[in-house]
C-alpha cells in the first residue's frame, strides 16, 4: 500500500475513526484503524465490534493494500504535522511496519494482521429510506437527553425509532426515556420507512451519528434490518448493532387530560431554575413550582445553605387554573427547556402527576416530567 | 449591614473570593465568606487558614456590620443574575439569615457566628517593595512549572525568591525545582528588597496570586518578613503564609563548563518534540536528541507502536561541537520551550550530565534539565 493525501483531509477522517476505535485495550486490534486501498480507493475503518465506521478519503493512491495501524497514535501525530502538508504512507505488506512521512519527520508504526481485524457484517437491510440530516439532529437532540444510564435497564439504554400513529397518520418517532422523564418526538413519515420494525439505537452510536452530523451534511440514508441499522452520510458509513430488547409502552405513562396550563417564556424560565437551584448543591437540585394566577413562584431550599425564591408575572406567565405545587428536579427542566425554542408549555394535574411539557412552537414534540416531593 | 452593589462589580469579587475559600467541608465557616461595612466601606474575605485574601467592593452601603456566608454558593448565585442587576444585601445582625435581593430574585442565606471567622494576621513585615505586575508575571510564569509536587519534599513546593549575586551585582530571584529540573529566573533589585530574607511562596499562593495579575494591574506592593508575605495589588490584599523549611543550595547543581552549545528555533523544535513524542503513550514519552553538524534529530520509541523521527537542519538548528546524543522527558522540554520567545540555546556536557538551557533572547532565565536514559 503506498498513498499521499493531505493532511487536513486525513486529520478529519482520523478524527471520526479514533472516537469509534476502542480505547481500552483489552483486544489490542480494535485500537488499530483498518487503512485499506483497493483499485485505487482508500478507506479507513474503525470498530469495537458494537459500531463500525468506514470513510472513504481522497488520496493519490500509487498501490493497494492493506494495513492495520494504532488509531489514537496516528491520529495524534497527524494532528501535531503542521497544516498544509503532504502525508505518504508506505507499507510492504505483511508485518512490515506502515512508514509515514512528512517532510523530515518519518514514523514507522507497528501494525497488527489485516486478517485479524473484526469486519462487522451488516447483513441483509431490508428496510431504507433517506432523511434530511437537519430532521434527524432534531430527533436525537430533543430526545438523547432522556436516554437511560442504569446498564440493568439495558432496553433503555438509546432511542427508540419507530413508525406510529400519529394526529395525522404514520409518523417516526423517535422516543427515550429513564423512568423519571420522557422525550417522543416525531416526524413525517420518510418514504420507505413505512414497514420498517422498531429499532433501539444505542447511545454510543447516538453519540458518533450526531458528531458527524455536526458537520453539517444535507442528507442521510439509512437502512436497518431488526438486528443492525446503517447510516450513510456522505462518504461516511456507520453501521451499528441495534439493542437487542423491548422497548416499554410508552404511550401508557403519557397522561391525558391534564388541564392546568401553565406558558412561560423559556429563557426566563430556565434562568429562574438555575438560579433558585444554586442554593442547593445536592445533586438532585429540587425546585418547587408554585402557579396562582399568571403568577409563578420558583423556589428551593437547602438545610446548609439556605433558602431562594423568584416570582415570574404577568409579564412572562400565563396561568389561570387552580393554585398548585410541584416539584421537579432543576437537571430536568433544564434538559428539557434547553431544547425549546421560546416558550414553554406545562400541563399540570396535581402535584404527585407526571406532568407533559411541550414547546408551544414545535408541536412535534412532547416530554413526560415525573414530579419529585419537595 | 446593608447595601447595594453592581453584580459585575460583587462577582468579580466573588470569584477571587471563592477560589481561596477552602472546598472541603472540614471546618464549615472557612467554607463562607466574611462579609465587612465598616464606616461605609465594604470588604470581602476569604481564607483557608494558609491564605487570606481581602478585597475592597464598591457598593452602596447603608448601615454597617458583618456577617460570613457560604462562598461559592453565593458566587453561583451572583453568577447566575442577570446582567446588569442590582444586587440589595442586607443582614440584620447576628445569626439572622442573609438576604439577597435582584429584582424578583430572593434568597435567605444561613450564616456563622463572623466571631468564628479565622482572621490570618500577617504581623509586622518588616520588608516592602514594589515590582511592576509584567515583571512578576514574568518571575512566576517561567518559574512555576518547575515546583515540585512531591509532599514530602514540602520545602520543594512553592518558589524561593530571594536575593542573590548576579553577574552585574545584586538581583531578586526566583527560582523552582522538582529535582529533575530547575528554573532560575532574575531581575534587577527592586527599592527596599535588599535586606529581605529568602522565602519560599506555596504553590498555591502563586497560583492565585497570577490569576490577580491576569487582570492587568500595573504595580504590585509586596510586604514579607520571614513568616508571611502578603502582596497588594489594587484594592486587593493577598496575605500568606510561608513554607516553613530551607530551600536547596541550588546553586551546586548548576553546572559550568557545558561547551557543547545547540541553537535551535523555539516552535520548530518544540513542534517536533510533540510529534516524535506521540509515538509513547507513557508517561514520560523520551525523546532523545542527537546532535551533528548543523544536524538535529529528534527520536522516540514505543515498543508497543513503534519508532518516530525528525530532523532539524542547518536552515533551523546551530551547532558545531562534537556528536551527542542524549534523551529528555518530552514534557519537561516542552515546558521550558513555552517560555521561550524566538530561539533556545541548549548548553550540554555528556549524555549523562545536567544540561543548561537559556532563551537566546532573555538572559534573565536559566533551567537546568536532568537528561533520561533512552
Amino acid at each position: 500500500m503506498k498513498l499521499k493525501a493531505d493532511r487536513v483531509t486525513l486529520l478529519k477522517a482520523l478524527a471520526h475513526i479514533q472516537s469509534v476505535a476502542e480505547k481500552r485495550n483489552t483486544i489490542p486490534i480494535l485500537a488499530n484503524v483498518l487503512i485499506n486501498v483497493v483499485d485505487g480507493a482508500m478507506t479507513l475503518t474503525a470498530t469495537d465490534m458494537e459500531i463500525a465506521v468506514v470513510e472513504g478519503v481522497a488520496a493519490e493512491t500509487r498501490r493497494d493494500g492493506a494495513v492495520t495501524a494504532p488509531a489514537a497514535v496516528l491520529y495524534e501525530i497527524v494532528r501535531k504535522l503542521p497544516d498544509g502538508a503532504q502525508v505518504e504512507l508506505d507499507h510492504a505488506g505483511g508485518d512490515a511496519p506502515l512508514g509515514l512521512r512528512a517532510g523530515r519527520f518519518a514514523t514507522s508504526l507497528n501494525v497488527l494482521d489485516v486478517d485479524d481485524f473484526p469486519s462487522m457484517m451488516a447483513g441483509n437491510l431490508p428496510h431504507e429510506f433517506s432523511i434530511p440530516a437537519q430532521v434527524l439532529r432534531g430527533l436525537i437532540d430533543r430526545t438523547r437527553f432522556a436516554i437511560s444510564t442504569e446498564e440493568t435497564r439495558y432496553y433503555l439504554n438509546g432511542i427508540f425509532l419507530h413508525v406510529a400513529e400519529g394526529d395525522a397518520g404514520q409518523v417516526l418517532r423517535a422516543v427515550a426515556t429513564d423512568g423519571h422523564r420522557l422525550a417522543r418526538v416525531e416526524t413525517e413519515l420518510p418514504a420507505g420507512s413505512a414497514g420498517m420494525p422498531g429499532v433501539i439505537v444505542p447511545r454510543k452510536t447516538v453519540a458518533e451519528l450526531r458528531k458527524l452530523l455536526e458537520e453539517g451534511p444535507e442528507q442521510v440514508d439509512v437502512a436497518l434490518s431488526d438486528t443492525r441499522i446503517q447510516f450513510s452520510i456522505d462518504n461516511i458509513t456507520l453501521t451499528s448493532k441495534l439493542i437487542d430488547g423491548t422497548f416499554p409502552e410508552y404511550e401508557r405513562v403519557i397522561p391525558h387530560g391534564n388541564d392546568k396550563i401553565l406558558r412561560v417564556g423559556k429563557k426566563i424560565f430556565s434562568d429562574a431554575v438555575s438560579r433558585v437551584a444554586a442554593i442547593s448543591q445536592e445533586r438532585s437540585r429540587p425546585v418547587k413550582l408554585s402557579m396562582a394566577r399568571n403568577l409563578l413562584t420558583l423556589s428551593a431550599a437547602s438545610q446548609d445553605q439556605g433558602t431562594a425564591t423568584e416570582e415570574l408575572d404577568e409579564n412572562h406567565v400565563s396561568y389561570d387554573a387552580a393554585p398548585i405545587e410541584i416539584g421537579f428536579q432543576a437537571r430536568y427542566l433544564n434538559d428539557i427547556t434547553d431544547q425549546v425554542e421560546k416558550e414553554v408549555e406545562f400541563a399540570f394535574s396535581d402535584s404527585s402527576a407526571p406532568t407533559i411539557v411541550r414547546d408551544v412552537d414545535s408541536p412535534s414534540a412532547l416530554y413526560v416530567l415525573m414530579p419529585m416531593r419537595v
